[in-house]
């Protein structure tokens, strides 16, 4: 009896550790370098802030949506952004959409064509204390891109710092 | 005590006339020609379907949202949308993002504007049969435009009849 109590308890402990393992494995896997940000679930279901078009290399069309804490901050006005903030900026490429184009007669019309990258902004004060409060994720299907390429986004950021180094307005 | 009954029943009706023709009144004034299409309230807590970029005389940037019926369709890929799916696309002037552009070191981010016009579909397959279904509404600081204009709208989506004449698609 003792002894299958003692089994028992080993076989515990051993499922415990495998499944740990395989949850921080998972996450780090699909977390951003340096921030240890991730996809935030449902974010496609969130609220749209604005849209942005990027001319030249980039060639995109892009939409930043925000968690309901991050829209509340735009819509009373109130910087800077509470933890729990978050912000999703979709990058698409762009691309002429040939049936408005044959209505309209000419090229014109350019819609979202297939998706570039994912970029997430998350409000974590004391954990992001050094980049102003936030932590980035730059995600290609799904993917987190490096760690080089993470060394860009707070210097790319910090400009804004008026505004809580966030760029984007609320589009009216 | 018969007449104290009676002239509280004429005040009665006479408060509910005036409350129905002020309330008519109202809903008309909102509301666009031809199909009585209001502004649904709420909207821009709606989803993203998909933004375009309309150049050339436009010079916009467009948003489109969906009412949770709108994006089922969407999401699950079955046409038509069935009555009380609600379409709504956002209207912005295409302005330069003097922020961003500091950081690129070359104008190339656009972003949305001051809002040119609302337009809005929705569908009643019974009370728009003679338009695919859908009723229209172009609004312009929250006022519908006149009759002429609601005129083209209905040509302008026929073309898009396999896809229910909705030119959107869903951005990914």
């Amino acid at each position: 009896m003792r002894c299958s109590v003692v089994l028992l308890a080993v076989l515990i402990v051993a499922g415990v550790i495998a499944f740990s393992t395989s949850v921080s494995g998972h996450a780090d896997e699909n977390a951003s370098p340096i921030y240890e940000v991730t996809i935030p679930a449902g974010y496609r279901d969130w609220k749209l802030i604005s849209v942005t078009h990027e001319e030249g290399d980039f060639n995109q069309l892009r939409a930043q949506l925000g968690n309901d804490i991050a829209i509340n901050v735009y819509r009373e006005g109130r910087l800077p952004f509470p933890d729990g903030s978050i912000i999703v900026a979709m990058h698409w490429k762009r691309i002429p959409s040939d049936d408005d184009n044959k209505v309209f007669g000419k090229v014109q019309a350019f819609v979202a064509g297939s998706p570039v990258n994912l970029q997430v902004m998350v409000k974590d004060s004391q954990k992001y204390s050094a980049t102003g409060g936030w932590g980035f994720g730059d995600f290609t299907d799904g993917k987190p891109a490096d760690e080089a390429k993470h060394k860009t986004c707070f210097p790319c950021h910090e400009p804004a710092k008026g505004r809580d180094f966030v760029y984007t307005r609320y589009a009216p």
